[in-house]
């Protein structure tokens, strides 16, 4: 197999300039109460990767721009539009309004495993701090509760890579549906 | 939505003392160049959590113990079967030998989404340097190439956050396959 030069891996990117204006996929990401700096750097790349509508980032989640976000950013942090509101509940309670399905990535008691979970767009996904996880005000307001299955010794993954998770598997269900349309 | 309480997470977690002993999935994990002790430490969290049957540790890839490694992994490295082998050509062609489809993750002109591809099992997912990806004589031995479909100006994802994907991608497959034999 010939793996691909990095010219021929720009080629079938967004170029930077049109980052901004470019259709995005109807899904938001909201960020509550994340600790590390580099945990949100990671999820801006992750943001840009899958072209979140928008990075909601809230409570005392650091926001761009900073040293320690663009260090896991790359960058990223200025392709995915983002804004700060510092009430979580506030802002689910706006999206909900719109019509946002929200979905807290969170052990409940009714979470179901996020390949079960079948979404409905557009969708918000949640995301709570590193220890605490989704504050109970927020998991008040969700529609759905997705986990991922663990099946090994320790209690959860590091959040930026359980985001990533819970994002692919809405974007392989968004581009599954959108292909079932054509 | 009730949270989950740590100990009641805990219960439905595999016990520490049982983890080496328990029945593990028939995935393996490859890592090799990885120059990031704290991707390495990441990707073991994410190996446990996926009970995966070994991690194989190449070339300059840091092994535990390591502080760096377990700032991330949290434990996780002595929950998962692991063995360095220098060489990963070496090690990817004693799978195969095995019976071990071998699975890049990689961009190559060949590689299919990895939502799209279907996989055979046992399978073990190579993931390569941060900056040069999977090596050129081991892609030659992979039976598959998959990507992350990327739909935002970065080239790549952080590869722990990547590893994640591609793994629980082969663990839905798997329980799905798995589920429709019952």
């Amino acid at each position: 197999m010939r793996k691909l030069s990095l010219p021929e891996i720009a080629e079938s990117r967004l170029r930077p300039e049109a980052a901004l204006e470019a259709e995005r996929f109807p899904i938001i990401a909201l960020l509550d109460d994340i600790r590390s700096l580099h945990n949100v750097g990671a999820m801006f790349r992750t943001a840009d990767a899958v072209r979140l509508q928008e990075m909601i980032l809230c409570g005392f989640t650091g926001t761009p721009p900073r040293k320690e976000i663009d260090k896991t950013a790359l960058g990223a942090s200025e392709s995915v539009p983002w804004r700060y509101e510092k009430s979580a509940g506030e802002a689910v309670a706006q999206l909900k309004k719109r019509g946002v399905r929200i979905i807290a990535l969170e052990h409940t008691a009714e979470s179901r495993p996020h390949w079960d979970q079948k979404v409905e767009f557009p969708a918000c996904l949640v995301v709570g701090n590193e220890v605490f996880g989704v504050n109970e005000e927020v998991l008040a307001l969700a529609d759905e509760a997705i986990e991922i299955p663990m099946f090994g010794v320790k209690h959860s993954l590091n959040v930026s890579v359980a985001f990533g998770i819970a994002i692919y598997e809405l974007m392989r269900q968004y581009e599954a549906s959108n292909f079932a349309k054509k």
